[in-house]
């Protein structure tokens, strides 16, 4: 968490407004690909200059979809800003990343913010990044921390024109996107899930210190997903609720769909909280447990040999007058009564039920 | 709960609104049934074919009530959803097992979602299963996952016209089938609540691990059921709010009802809730004291034996000059003096009430 | 309370309204009273059949108290409904015992369930069962599930027309009524205070295992009671509320009185809960203190003894060589040897606080 | 907490508005004083009867404020309240103590009732009484349990004309002394957070068994004194958004100020609450802690002797063919291995780091 | 905590609006500065007296911004407010240090409180102090304990002109000032993070007294931290609210930036706290699992050569007749039986995985 806000520290004193990355630089330079389709037109591109791209900025016509992955180029989000005339605070938060997700609706456009995460399934790995859209008439910006998202479903279904995407406006490609980010989190809520289930049947088994310290990380993840998460709940219950131009009425029962999802993610991480107390509860108990039988098993040792121990060294002692020692069966009756003893001491272990 | 979303994973990346079961397959094939009824009418049928099915699809007229087993064969329920005009999204809903209990008041039908619990009593084993339910005019749709519901009660009552169920439109049929869900909650709760009941008995006994891991799945349990039930609140009170032509006038009161029933559910979770936290704590203090206990006899042998074994060691030493080992009485002096000791320990754990 | 609900399993497919009593018969027979008074008047009876009881049910006229103990004649109950037109689903309620507390209006009458304590304060014995109100004009029935009430109160003030309640509608004798329910919960909650108390002194003193099992309890009553009681904040709160005819404008003001006392009783019980808590934290950390305790007495018994057992060991073993023995005052200077020891060891455990 | 609700179960079965003092006597007899003033006029009288006081009673004309010390003559109460048209309610409030915060307001009067604590600062102990105002236009009456209170500020700010007290009506001398009692809560709290904070530096040293009872009763006290501040924010809330001629316009901005620290006053003891709930875990955690360094120095002592103690008793035993007791050098190599095998425990222990 | 309440004590009883600096002197005296500015204008400016202040104090044409560090001189204090028309209470606030932060509208000022923290980053230490705002038209006047702000950028953005500061009216320097305060939550904030991550690190690998002392010191700092921030979102939330001439419409925007931050410093500290809970567990935990791996090494130890020392002792008796000490190689044999015996031991502990 910490290495994460560092330059969060420089900006204090700037002005609000100030263009200025805050993340660590992800990639070695900008890379921005166009899209441009209706239900009849598809054009990709993938200008190889700022220039290009400002050219593409047309808010009306077919829907335009431009992506920026790359934010440490703060002056080609600064140019793209400006020729939109997207205020500069919401220009700031795009570079500021480690916001929170939310929704914004400015005079003539709308500005989303989300965190994306996308998971290396093979080495269970998660990586997250900011992502920011802008949605001015037909006209969808978004912009990424670093190459490779979420979105190669869309991006397929708008090439092969599968279902509806390619006939409608561009707030249902919001949609769309935004519906991919809240699907990828299933994927990370399965894992973790599947992570607390093999970490249950490691403590019901055997408590072990590299286990407690598994489990403290899996709930510190959780936390932190949690506070990515949380927050969705009221952008998409806001994004449904915008009306028309922002949201077209066709797009609105399929944000509500989303909302679904959201509500979905949020719960499932509630429960997995739920677990990770449990599991804690569950460790603990364990450990007591394990130590109640470790500690009987000492007590059995002992009361039974420190009593016996006692005895031989009572004839052990070298006094000259010790009538017993001259005894013919002394050392035998000594043994047995220790016999006894020891038999006296089971029987009070099995009332105490510790055998 | 992990098996349970495996195919959620799948679903990254396509259309909204795209038929596709995201559960197990749980029987071989798709099994149908319609009920037609009004004060005088009542026939049933088991039709093979969808196409039979899709023939008897009539909102108007008397009630009909159509029955699907079997998620599967998506495509039936995608054309069933394409003839009664349903939104691809419902039909998305249907086939996506694992949904959140919700109500949602299309244009020109009604759609619910539950989660229906059934039991084996005997064995005290429960298995659940998504139910959705389309309401569209006179005509009842039921999807379940798998053969088997806990509707047996409505059929009879059906069957032998029983109360005013067969002179009532279909909204009350709807509220029938949900009050039959809810009803079966009870049983799942009571076998709950008497499964906590047994390992109080046991924990206040004898806090063994076995029990610990029985206290940690009931605990789980709870959770996810509690996850299941605690939505019906919001959906019930909603259906209960809706208006003519949705909810006749004289069914609404049935569904307050039904409402006073879902809130009984929950409150009883809630208390299984604190019980399970109640009952562990007990665990961990069970623990506890059974270790002081067993601390506490280990302490006293070692404390009774442990000086004791000291003294008959130092008159076991073999130095040539120790005059004890002459006198007369010296073994005798040293056993009583022995003996004081162990009067005088006993006394100090009385006092500290060790004993 | 497993127990308690044995007969919700047998509701389960039954139509709504159907007349089934799910608690345990708790009295031979029914039986009922009917007392009618107005300023003037006062009359009191035990009819012996219900057809007496039917002929008395005149909403009109002087104010009205049907009592009747014994819900088990379900045929009773379903009678006098049916004929004051209460609805099927009211008198279900009546008869299924465990609801939760509740008020609801109907067009012409109005139903109160709440939950009757009353304790024995001898044996400081409490039973509870569940107490109906139906309110129609002038007429007010009360159904009980066995003999024995908290309205001895009520009885003689109207008995010896004390305070207003003579000169009042029926409205104020339920206020009456259910004050007299709220009033009874007091020492309820004076009884379980004074067990808490009682614990807490114990567990201070010497936490034991029946002690903890004592907290146990106390704890499950507490949460079981607050179940209850918990309701009641919203039912008195909407009862205060209802306007003419319910609740004559006179009554109101004793309405707001009364929902005065019922949120005093619900933050007694959040204040027993976190003694509760309180007392829990206690008894863990009483009895980790005592362990601590315990095990420093078998430390330093160790500590000292163990070493010098070893020394006196040493002088024990039987080599031909060794030189120490043949000392002349070897004996004593090992004896001063150990002594010395002793008094380090005692340094130190005084350093350590242990002593 | 038993003790004061002693009388409560007399109330059980009398009429509403029973004038029945519910608390201990306190004082001998009643004690009242009259204050009556406006800019100009300052007078004030003890009178030693209940006729005087009676005719004192004015609502209109200067302020006057009529304090009674002592509630258990509650023929005088009645007759007062009898008097000034006061609701039987309001006067069974003003006798009940034990009451929750609150404010009502009735036709012609408002209703008050607080807790107000004072405290001894040299001995640190704490008493506190219920405090009820009746405010009836320019006529104020506050009830006290016993002489004495926090008000001897405002009755000098009143001789002495200092501040606006003397130029404003009777509401302005309500909020004066509420916010008098309310200013009194911050000495409690600032001795509780005094010494929640010695026993933090306890409880870091050294962790005995007093201090947990002495946390067990802070921590209590701090539920107990929530419970009484709790509901003041919406007592103090509701005070300042009530409408001339109860609260004039002038007066408001003060009330405002005193909800200030209301809030001030309950977020405090939130934070106490944290805090005592740090302590508590701070405290199992010590204990924890120091029993593992009990633990770690008994398993030093055990594990460096008792191998060694076996060792010397191998050569105690008394065999007749033990070849090393002939060596010369037997009992040197004995002890040199046993001083190499302690060496090694060394090692081990410090590479656990339990040395 | 309780030093810096002192004072209040001496509050009770004095009338509302009485000018009391209720902190400890900072600064030896006070020290003034005035700002004036508008696009072109820039005059900065450092009375030495109190009038020459008074005499800039001019609500219209360019903005104004008078800043006073220390507030032990009540009496300046109190000119300047008699001066502006401010009410008692307002300046009463301003002098009571210890204030929640606040937002008040006054008929034609505004007045706002908050608590500034800054932190010197190379010793990691922070310092806070109750800092006020009166804004009245476009003068701005900022009250602060002592000497040294987080202001520098904003001063620095006023000389040199940066962004747009120096063309708006005085509510957006308000807001400037407000959003630095807020900006310097940041660094405070990594701060703790780091120590809890430092702990964390600790923890897992060695849990000792002295980490469980900072734990509960970062916990309690946040628990206060957490006070001081909390009520800001309210008061952001509702400075954004404020209508014109308060708030500005240009300005609003600026402010819903401000509120963004805001929301996101509670909910790192939600964070903090979450992980403060997890660290303890840890530590809990920890100490739990170490102590058990103590006294696994302690039962092994004590179980394998208890025994043992109990057959030397055996033979180390001194009976006359023990026919197995005559024999040739019993020392020999009973060795022998010695090392089975271990081996046996071995065996059990590797099957309870103890080894
Ligand atoms: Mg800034
Ligand atoms: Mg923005
Ligand atoms: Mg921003
Ligand atoms: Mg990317
Ligand atoms: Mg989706
Ligand atoms: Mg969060
Ligand atoms: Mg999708
Ligand atoms: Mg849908
Ligand atoms: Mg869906
Ligand atoms: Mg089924
Ligand atoms: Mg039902
Ligand atoms: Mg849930
Ligand atoms: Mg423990
Ligand atoms: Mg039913
Ligand atoms: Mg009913
Ligand atoms: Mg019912
Ligand atoms: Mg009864
Ligand atoms: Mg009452
Ligand atoms: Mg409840
Ligand atoms: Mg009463
Ligand atoms: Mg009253
Ligand atoms: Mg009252
Ligand atoms: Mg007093
Ligand atoms: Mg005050
Ligand atoms: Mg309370
Ligand atoms: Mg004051
Ligand atoms: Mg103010
Ligand atoms: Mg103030
Ligand atoms: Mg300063
Ligand atoms: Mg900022
Ligand atoms: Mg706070």
């Amino acid at each position: 968490m910490a290495r994460k806000r560092q330059k969060r520290k420089l900006k204090a004193g700037l002005a609000p407004g100030t263009a200025l990355f805050t993340g660590e630089q992800k990639m070695e330079r900008l890379e921005m690909s166009v899209l441009r389709y209706d239900a009849d037109l598809y054009e990709e591109s993938f200008p190889g200059s700022l220039e290009e791209v400002l050219s593409e900025l047309r808010p009306g016509g077919p829907v335009t979809w431009v992506n920026l992955d790359g934010l440490h180029e703060e002056h080609a989000v600064e140019r793209i800003c400006q020729r939109l005339d997207i205020h500069k605070l919401t220009m700031e938060d795009i570079l500021s990343v480690g916001q929170r997700p939310k929704v914004e609706e400015h005079a003539d456009y709308l500005h989303v913010v989300l965190r994306m995460f996308m998971m290396d399934g093979t080495i269970r790995e998660t990586t997250d990044e900011q992502l920011s859209f802008i949605l001015k008439g037909n006209l969808l910006l978004t912009f990424q921390e670093r190459k490779g998202d979420v979105f190669d479903g869309v991006r397929k279904r708008l090439r092969e024109s599968k279902g509806q995407i390619r006939r409608r406006p561009a707030d249902y490609l919001l949609y769309a996107l935004m519906d991919a980010v809240v699907d990828n989190y299933y994927p990370i809520l399965e894992t973790l899930g599947e992570q607390y289930e093999e970490l249950e049947m490691e403590l019901l088994d055997n408590p072990t210190r590299a286990a407690l310290g598994r489990l403290h990380i899996l709930r510190r993840e959780t936390i932190l997903l949690r506070r990515s998460v949380y927050p969705l709940r009221e952008v998409v219950g806001r994004f449904e609720k915008m009306e028309e131009p922002v949201v077209s009425e066709g797009t609105r029962v399929f944000i509500r769909d989303l909302y679904d999802h959201t509500i979905q993610v949020i719960e499932n991480i509630e429960v997995l909280r739920d677990i990770a107390t449990s599991l804690l509860d569950l460790y603990m108990n364990s450990v007591s447990n394990k130590m109640n039988e470790v500690m009987k098993v000492l007590t059995i040792i002992a009361t039974l040999f420190i009593p016996l121990t006692f005895i031989v060294g009572v004839y052990g002692m070298n006094f000259d007058y010790m009538p017993e020692l001259k005894w013919r069966y002394g050392y035998f009756v000594v043994l047995g009564l220790m016999f006894v003893a020891v038999l006296g001491m089971m029987y009070f272990f099995r009332r105490r039920r510790w055998l």
